[in-house]
């Protein structure tokens, strides 16, 4: 049972892993799993292939079922939820079973535990001491923000060296904290690497998947090194970059050059670095170096711009934002005799250098996934010398996303205004 | 090979089900899986145990394993995915391998192909004629949006009824509008049911997932007639009441007896029905059976309110809304002396009835998921008669979901008050 085999240790061996998440609430369709879809992109940045997703209820045959198959046809596994104290969670027992070992009190897990209780002041249940049991020879992996340590265990397979399992808890901050800091380099260790990983994300608006991924080219192949993976949340798009080096210096500066590469092709659709970072953030940014504000107007259907502008906090560009019906409610509430009278009225209320207006978000019918057929949108900037500007757009889509690119759309617009303004103001 | 064994049809038989998932896009991570969580409640809400999800690459060995897996461990097997024209889609051919049969072309699905190219001018290009292939002895899914019809395989199990598989499309309104008008009546047949089910939603605002559990005690049992199952997004409670009975009518009456049994118990949480009818719609449909306005106002770093209201389109009671930093901004824009005469203010410029102020949305940890501590929130209502009431409450909690449940607790009491003033109106 002991992990005697192990992957191939001159050259790096290409991984495959099974993604399992455990609990009723999933199979019964209560709760939306995102466990699944952030550990297969952190896999997948390791250069691991992930195969096989699984979910199973809180059924113990069920769970034994799972992890036999899963350590049968993947290298990895990586299992989330069912570690908690409860008698709903089974997943320590059914690692046991499923490699036909005890359980065993873990001495220095049981510690931890005491310890997270001590912290608060409260004495642990007696129930807690179970998150301390151990199928024999299984390995801990260390929860530094919770209770629930999680279990690594060997499975051997004929003919091939043991594959792993990874149990942690259905959490995600200490799920995700657990795998960056213990799974990940166990894995990389496994595929025969002393190499570490390094991450990069930037973040594009303006074109479709399709097209990113024709402009890329070989950029994007599967054993390319650093790694380029593509994934579009709402119309903005996300390339990942993984470099697997000797260390972190290695890694960044690999990382630096695919950088480069990236740029020179899609460079223009370019807004900025980072997992959360978004156009709003580039908009905020620019205005902030120069000591300039907004106000956001919207009309229609919808305000996304208004939320997330908001969302900066006090230290933005951002004076605030109105959001209206249509045209004929602006000019009535700006006590203003036309469009371009009151959105300028409205800047000088606000006291902004900058005011954006989307006029006006079309309505959806709810109760349909059917795309929408284009409509026109206006976009509207007053500048700083009291300039308005118009910029027209066409639009339809699926109606889930329409009103967000809708304001994505807007930001670009404004982003390309003051960038020539910029290089304006430099001439 | 032919659906020689059926499932007791005297007695209705208690199904299991595997939803399956099929895509690179799955398994990778790049797309997360919402399919499965909407089949999983609706078999659920058929009285259907799903006791497995199964995510598969687009590789044609895993998913002729996947298949087999699945329809010897479940009754019912319900995937989607793969049944599109390109090389890529590979759910026909894997489905003919599982059950050993040849694809044969299915006549009627290529006539309904080419009618679906020809109601848009087109000419079906050759590959289409892919989806008309079929596994030998396999039964069509009428699909009446799309060109990929649905496939339903009978898998014969040693000493039990045949298991089906169902495989729909991808796409989420082809495989919602088939699963509903095709796969849901096959499934209660398989069941040895003639009988039809009927849904109803109900909804909820102000209390936690366990109260509601324990204030419905044996309600929510899994055996109980008609089921009543429990799901939560972002605080907002919906009860999913399903009758199982011999027609629509009867259905509808189950239904209404179960719910005013859940009226008198939770009945004082209760906001209004249906699957997509939020608080913002119940707040809307009171102001306008008024023929009353109403303007928000919000403060700090959000403006949730202001997106949903404004996506109620023309004809409802919105009038606009303004989003600012914060109470001194606020004054300054409304050019008040305080913070009441400003709110008062801003109520007649915009014309409105009533003015509702969130007062104000915290600051977020974007990198976290731990739960902020609890804070309070000041909530201002100015009525149609210019008074000028406050509410504070204290909340705390998951940074994803805080911002959205400081905006609906602010409903919450606004219908409070509109409950209030009614009454005493009519007093």
């Amino acid at each position: 049972m002991t992990n005697k085999k192990t992957a191939n240790s001159d050259t790096a061996t290409k991984l495959t892993a099974e993604v399992v998440s455990i609990g009723d609430e999933m199979t019964s369709g209560a709760r939306l799993d995102t466990n699944a879809q952030w550990l297969s992109r952190r896999l997948g940045d390791l250069g691991v292939e992930v195969i096989f997703h699984s979910t199973v209820g809180d059924t113990l045959a069920h769970n034994i079922d799972v992890f036999r198959t899963a350590a049968s046809r993947a290298d990895v596994v990586v299992a989330t939820g069912g570690l908690g104290p409860t008698r709903d969670d089974l997943t320590r027992e059914a690692l046991a079973a499923a490699v036909d070992q005890p359980l065993e009190l873990r001495e220095s897990a049981l510690q931890h535990i005491q310890s997270m209780f001590a912290k608060r002041d409260r004495e642990m249940p007696q129930r807690n001491q179970l998150q301390a049991m151990f199928p024999a020879g299984s390995q801990e992996i260390f929860n530094p923000q919770g209770t629930a340590p999680g279990v690594d265990v060997a499975f051997s397979r004929p003919g091939n060296f043991d594959s792993r399992v990874f149990a942690l808890p259905g959490v995600p901050a200490e799920m995700k904290r657990m795998f960056d800091e213990t799974v990940a380099p166990r894995i990389l260790q496994m595929a025969g690497s002393s190499e570490t990983i390094t991450h990069a994300v930037m973040k594009f608006f303006g074109t479709g998947e399709s097209d990113m991924e024709q402009r890329l080219g070989d950029m994007i192949s599967r054993d390319r090194q650093p790694r380029v993976g593509i994934t579009v949340s709402t119309a903005t798009i996300s390339l990942r970059v993984s470099a697997t080096a000797a260390n972190r210096t290695a890694g960044d500066e690999m990382i630096a050059a695919t950088r480069t590469e990236i740029l020179q092709r899609v460079g223009d659709l370019h807004f900025g670095d980072g997992e959360h970072f978004e156009q709003y953030h580039a908009v905020d940014r620019i205005l902030r170096d120069r000591n300039e504000s907004l106000v956001i107007v919207e009309l229609g259907n919808a305000a996304p711009l208004g939320d997330w502008f908001a969302s900066l906090g006090r230290t933005s560009a951002y004076r605030g934002g109105v959001s209206l019906a249509d045209q004929a409610d602006l000019v009535e509430m700006a006590e203003g005799v036309d469009l371009d009278a009151s959105v300028r009225m409205l800047r000088n209320r606000f006291k902004a250098d900058w005011l954006l207006l989307v006029s006006g978000y079309p309505e959806l019918d709810h109760a349909g996934d059917t795309p929408l057929p284009a409509a026109e949108v206006v976009f509207t900037v007053v500048t700083p010398n009291d300039q308005a500007l118009n910029h027209t757009i066409s639009m339809g889509g699926h109606p889930s996303i329409l009103q967000q690119r809708i304001g994505k759309s807007a930001l670009h617009w404004l982003r390309t205004l003051l960038a020539e303004k910029n290089s304006n103001d430099n001439n």
